[in-house]
């Protein structure tokens, strides 16, 4: 049972588990598909890049499902208009962590909504969402404990806000689901409308 | 495995599964123990109500647990300087609902924290975290639709941020886990300097 009244089959082209978990918490049904899509991208401006990289995600397995929605989304963390992805090893985490210490930094989900038709698609929407993360000032002792439990290592930014990395944060302006992956409440309503 | 470490045995005086859960993220080791605190207050300061009845909680069960940190949590929402509980039914849900739509309103956790000897509360810390949420301009048929689902009935201002009500909000200022029941980074925190 849902909210939403979606008529289409829902297609999430992402493998994250913290977008299912969100789709979950909706209390839609939907099925995953996720296909290769190119991540390489020359674009400096973060909302252009998230954006771009959603649309490639949705795009990758349209053609797989006609008749239906399919939802493409891309999280990034920016500091001082720099892009931090995921840390390629321990150190690099411990770097990224004492960056955005005491600091406020974004976090960007772009998100891709298509609704295709028996032939192709149909409508398209794209669209970004920022929400403001401010961490406490964390000294190093804590990090290397947060590092130490392997949670910030397949993280955008070298942290979850849905696990433990939640002690890591004091506030945030914005909607919390786009910090975890997928800003749920535009993404039900803009489907909602696509139906 | 925890980012804080506790050398002492960890109370949770509150029965609400959605601060176990929060515990849970956080990794600390802690067991439930609950008894009826006088939940009558006549104070009309929306922060001295959350703190007053924190601290009623956290008292109720000290004498039980000597040498021990207890946390005792009241969550309430507030919009107007008008306190929101539980609905006592349907159409209450639908009114409180319809009153939030498409405004800004505070959701305040009183937290205390109890440090017992083996003779009585050695240190104690009472405070409130206040977090702004809006909603959406939700429409009736919507508010309807999420009342149908049961999930507005046990809450304070009748909706969950970390179930479906999720759909309502459009975003917050301040610490997301201060709306689901307890301002987890900082209890963390304040435990962690109380041992």
């Amino acid at each position: 049972m849902s909210l939403i009244q979606l008529s289409l089959p829902l297609i999430l082209a992402s493998a994250s588990p913290r977008r299912r978990e969100l789709l979950d918490q909706s209390g839609l049904s939907y099925i995953v598909d996720v296909s290769d899509a190119d991540e390489t991208c020359d674009t400096k401006d973060p909302g252009e890049y998230v954006m771009e990289l959603s649309r490639r995600k949705a795009t990758a397995i349209c053609e797989r499902h006609p008749n239906s929605l399919i939802i493409g989304a891309d999280t990034i963390v920016v500091y001082d208009d720099e892009i931090l992805g995921k840390p390629s090893d321990e150190k690099e985490a411990l770097d990224m962590l004492m960056y955005l210490s005491g600091r406020t930094h974004q976090v960007l989900t772009g998100v891709t909504l298509l609704r295709t038709s028996h032939s192709g698609i149909l409508l398209s929407r794209t669209f970004a969402e920022v929400t403001n993360v401010t961490m406490y000032d964390n000294d190093r002792d804590l990090l290397q404990r947060y590092i130490d439990t392997k949670e910030p290592m397949d993280k955008a930014g070298a942290y979850g806000i849905q696990g433990m990395g939640a002690l890591l944060v004091e506030r945030i302006e914005g909607d919390y689901n786009t910090v975890v992956g997928l800003p749920l409440a535009r993404v039900c309503r803009e489907l909602g409308d696509l139906t």
